[in-house]
């Protein structure tokens, strides 16, 4: 199949090695001229199991790339979405499926609005990466993927994309109720990601203070009544249930997630569509949200304190 | 005068030194053994204005001071008070004031508790200082004391003990109305200690996000809620005066305040006796205070998580 992938970072990276190992001829588009140039003259370089390896897969910058493709995996940060898109319009043809797979509560609505015709499906991942460097990613653990066809997509273009990534082995099964699963690793990141960057810690570290549960709890029980209120079935008790198996001795990360390294960085993070999304949608329907409006007004202080001008 | 510090760490090295430099006999007391060996064999090092100093003034820990002093500075973080009285009640005498210049809520109530008989007099003030290692401090600006007496002390002693502060330079004046300045410097540490520990920056750092507004107003008016209920006059007007002042451009410091110190050397922090004195007493007072219980809790965390086994 030919691929596209829309936003070559970490989890595009990974996406997009996967996928050539299993034979598609993959494209690897971002907006970083260091990474492209590295992957370009060096390869990707996939670090996983202790091993190295260095990946040649063509990457480009969008204004670059003039193909038919049959997928785009769109893989942007939830801020950066309506951005890409703008610039892959180009792509964007009638026989190309566009599957997104970006964290964050509010990214349907945003592609609706910038690009309303195309053939999308949206999804989730619980894959993991980490971008260490330009062309340079760190795979650990396995995953998979929930997705779902929104607009335009055929059943067959479903069993097609199913079967693509499942040969890849990224572990893909269609859902049929794909925005729980989105609202469900919202909140899973609304917690430890949040957490982890408040307390500038990793993952497994979450278990070293009692508090963690307090915290939890409270960010998740505003989660449940904005979702109650938006009819996804996102539960309290579903949502505590995946956050304590993340935090599991054997499976919490020895590692800083995604958001703690945008901070570090100087980048922004994509605390808008996660906690940020809980307490805008609080304050349209008047659903107190104290907890995820403070982590919010905390995270875009840490945003503006670390940021680099 | 004869003046012993019972707690002689940032604050307490620096009193002990202006009233040492005044003429006063002072004699340091900590629980500290490399503070103390240090200070006893090299002098307390005191660097200000780009120049440092040793001051031989004598260091010990409580048990090992036998000596009747006029005036006794407790000057211990809140959460040491208690245990600090008790290991120098063998020099609560009835010819020793003992004065409280510790920072937080509900200290007065602690002295209380465990020497309900001393002759007590509490203040806060607004010097400040850093301790940098073993027998060493850096003085930065300048600052006041408020101090009142709240038992057994006469008119003359105050007058006496407000000379002694003024011939040291500390801008010493008795006050009617300690509790209100005692809940205001709570209220600015309670904003910019905590920020600043949460948001990993230095105070003049607070200035780069409007974020620190937003949150600012929702600690103070917390702190105003819970002032009202127990008939002390402080008011979010007031609260938020002293803060901005302190966060004026040449005001500003360029520092980390001492609850970030806390943190990075691993140490437990007061926030049980500012923001979460305000927590927990909101929640006896049922008044909402979901700003300063969350804030309460993310530190909690955090001390967790870095604290020292």
């Amino acid at each position: 199949m030919k691929i596209a992938i829309a936003g070559s970072g970490a989890m595009g990276s990974r996406f997009g090695y996967m996928l050539h190992q299993a034979g598609n001829q993959v494209t690897l588009i971002d907006l970083w001229p260091e990474h492209i140039s590295t992957i370009n003259t060096k390869g990707l370089s996939v670090e996983s199991a202790g091993e190295q390896k260095f990946v040649r897969i063509p990457a480009a910058f969008p204004e670059d790339v003039h193909a038919d493709f049959d997928l785009i995996l769109l893989f942007t940060k939830a801020m950066q979405l309506s951005d890409m898109l703008k610039k892959i319009a180009h792509l964007l043809t009638e026989n190309t499926a566009v599957l997104c797979l970006s964290n964050g509560i509010g990214n349907l609505e945003n592609i609706q609005k910038v690009a309303p015709d195309i053939d999308l499906l949206v999804g989730t991942t619980l894959w993991t990466s980490e971008l260490v460097g330009p062309g340079s990613v760190i795979l650990n653990g396995s995953g998979y993927i929930e997705f779902q066809a929104i607009e335009n997509v055929s059943h067959e273009t479903v069993n097609k994309i199913n079967d693509v990534l499942n040969a890849a082995g990224l572990n893909a099964r269609p859902s049929n109720n794909v925005l729980l699963s989105i609202w469900k690793k919202a909140c899973l990141n609304g917690v430890l990601n949040t957490l982890c960057t408040i307390l500038d810690c990793k993952i497994m570290e979450l278990n070293k203070s009692q508090y963690t549960s307090v915290l939890t709890k409270r960010i998740v029980a505003e989660f449940e009544a904005v979702a109650k209120a938006k009819d996804i079935p996102l539960t309290a008790e579903l949502a505590l249930k995946t956050i304590d198996a993340s935090l599991a001795p054997d499976q919490a990360g020895d590692h800083y997630p995604s958001m703690h390294q945008d901070i570090a960085s100087g980048r922004r993070t994509e605390i808008d569509y996660l906690n940020g999304a809980i307490a805008r949608m609080g304050k349209e329907l008047n659903i107190p949200t104290p907890t995820n409006t403070l982590i919010t007004e905390l995270i875009h202080a840490r945003e503006d304190i670390a940021v680099k001008n």
